[in-house]
């Protein structure tokens, strides 16, 4: 019913809507109409209400609230289900409790903040008001061997979205995106699986879309940006939108044809690729050219000696 | 308190041992070593009480109860945390819970029975009483691209202990062990991962030990067996204990070398390669010869025109 009246609100555009109008329309009373508009002014949408006239929509949240999103979103899969939060701890720790109940494939978790957001290696990761905090949930019919690849398919998404919007960002092998050496997006996929089927993938990504530069803490001001830092204000919502349709189209094709077209796409966007690399990983560390990315989404280090293939750990560009 | 009573009760062996010297020698009141031998007459033990002489232990119970399985076991990682149950949905989903919280490298959960277990691709599995249904949970360091090996070390653990007890079971691709066609084991490994790290994996074993072949519902008695049908009555609780002995050795080799040495072993105890095979995979079936299993643990079938490798589905072997 809310959704209905918001409807007539938004079709009614520049004229205003009478209590009546609507009462009649949705065949429901008029104390049903003024509470519904009281529930929509609580979730932050601009209603303008005159006692004469009725009511007219001035403008909607800054929320990534679903019936938000979803307007004008094609997706038949990706965020067909979406479920969103004001705060909470960690989009992708709610994303499991839903993925164990069962929540169909493309499934989004989004949340305005997350309290205990993590990146990999369990770094923890700032994530206030302004950026675009969410987890998608997969259940792909690939095998578990296939599942890291999942992180470069929405390193790619996003990257895409960005460019879209005019920002020519870059990835950093395997899921941070950049732009001018600013970290934008942290990626963090996890999965539930048996030896040869995938229960679940969550695929957690954070955007710091528009934060103000002074308000990232002391210890990453260097290496973090947000969006809004070079695009100035932009509208988040539907930025969203446009990575979850690129997303959709993504992994649409992975489904029907595998990753190859995300490999293509993240040897394109790159910004590892060609460079001289320093790989630390669990055991060692070595320094080496990144030539290219395995058809198994491991990048081939060129040490030289021997080209070496890198799953784990972190892979910093030198600076020449 | 509890466990003290019972070493001293094992330690007297054949004599009585009055309530008295033991409320003495560990320091309680004869009311408190009352209720302790009355909790342990509960669980199961066999404890004569003859009012002049004091207690005997006649006999212990045949449950697989920490205190029974972990005598004599010097294991340093597997089963040093353990978890009995009588009866439970599944250890495997038990086990997640267990390792959500925390629970250690090598935890043990085992139940007597399940009433939901099951087996790889959501099929059902007989648990009853008599069988040993347990899952390990593992924090290994190496990569997700790893796990799936771990059925494979577990199918080893598993198939040299019944050969130390005299059963000359073989291994079938990737999980079941066999003997004279009849299946004694069924393994389910499930794991939980980020790109680039385990965050846990579950060994899910269920053994057919001492079930009654009559007791096997009719849609598996022609397939499953269990080993008392081949060894007659034999200690349950010893077995078990050899179990997690060869598990231990094969994980701590594992962790130093990689899964070298249990590839070796799993050669050596197939009943799979060199035979004949029809692979029903997700969305082709062929036939061929199973030729040898690769370092990432795939089944390699020779098809006559390619060797393909073979990582899901199943694979039953060809009788000519």
């Amino acid at each position: 019913m809310r959704m209905a009246i918001l409807e007539l609100l938004r079709a009614s555009a520049d004229h205003y809507l009478s209590g009546e109008e609507i009462a009649l329309k949705l065949n429901v009373s008029r104390t049903a109409v003024w509470k519904h508009i009281k529930e929509l002014k609580n979730q932050g949408y601009e209603i303008e209400s005159l006692p004469r006239n009725g009511y007219k929509l001035l403008g909607s949240p800054d929320r990534l609230l679903p019936e938000l999103v979803c307007r004008g979103l094609d997706n038949k899969v990706i965020g067909c289900q979406m479920e969103h939060f004001d705060d909470i701890g960690s989009t992708n720790a709610e994303a499991k409790v839903f993925a164990r109940q069962g929540a169909a494939d493309g499934t989004v978790i989004v949340s305005e903040s997350q309290n205990t957001g993590r990146g990999r290696l369990d770094r923890s990761f700032f994530c206030p008001q302004g950026g675009i905090w969410f987890s998608v949930i997969l259940r792909p019919d690939f095998l578990p061997q296939e599942a890291p690849k999942c992180t470069l398919m929405a390193a790619v998404a996003v990257t895409e979205a960005m460019r879209d919007f005019g920002l020519d960002a870059g990835i950093k092998w395997p899921n941070d995106i950049l732009y001018q050496g600013k970290k934008l997006t942290g990626i963090l996929t996890e999965m539930s699986a048996e030896i040869d089927r995938i229960n679940y993938v969550i695929i957690g990504i954070g955007i710091n879309a528009v934060i103000a530069p002074e308000s990232f803490p002391e210890d990453i001001k260097d290496k973090a940006g947000s969006m809004s830092m070079f695009l100035g204000k932009f509208d988040r919502i539907s930025f969203f939108r446009a990575v979850l349709q690129h997303l959709e189209t993504l992994y649409i094709s992975v489904k029907k044809q595998g990753f190859g077209s995300v490999l293509k796409s993240w040897r394109d966007l790159s910004v590892t690729l060609g460079q001289d690399v320093k790989v630390i990983g669990i055991n060692e560390t070595f320094t080496g050219r990144a030539v290219d990315i395995a058809e198994d989404g491991g990048l081939m280090v060129d040490t030289g000696r021997e080209t070496c293939k890198v799953y784990a750990g972190d892979v910093s560009i030198r600076t020449k």
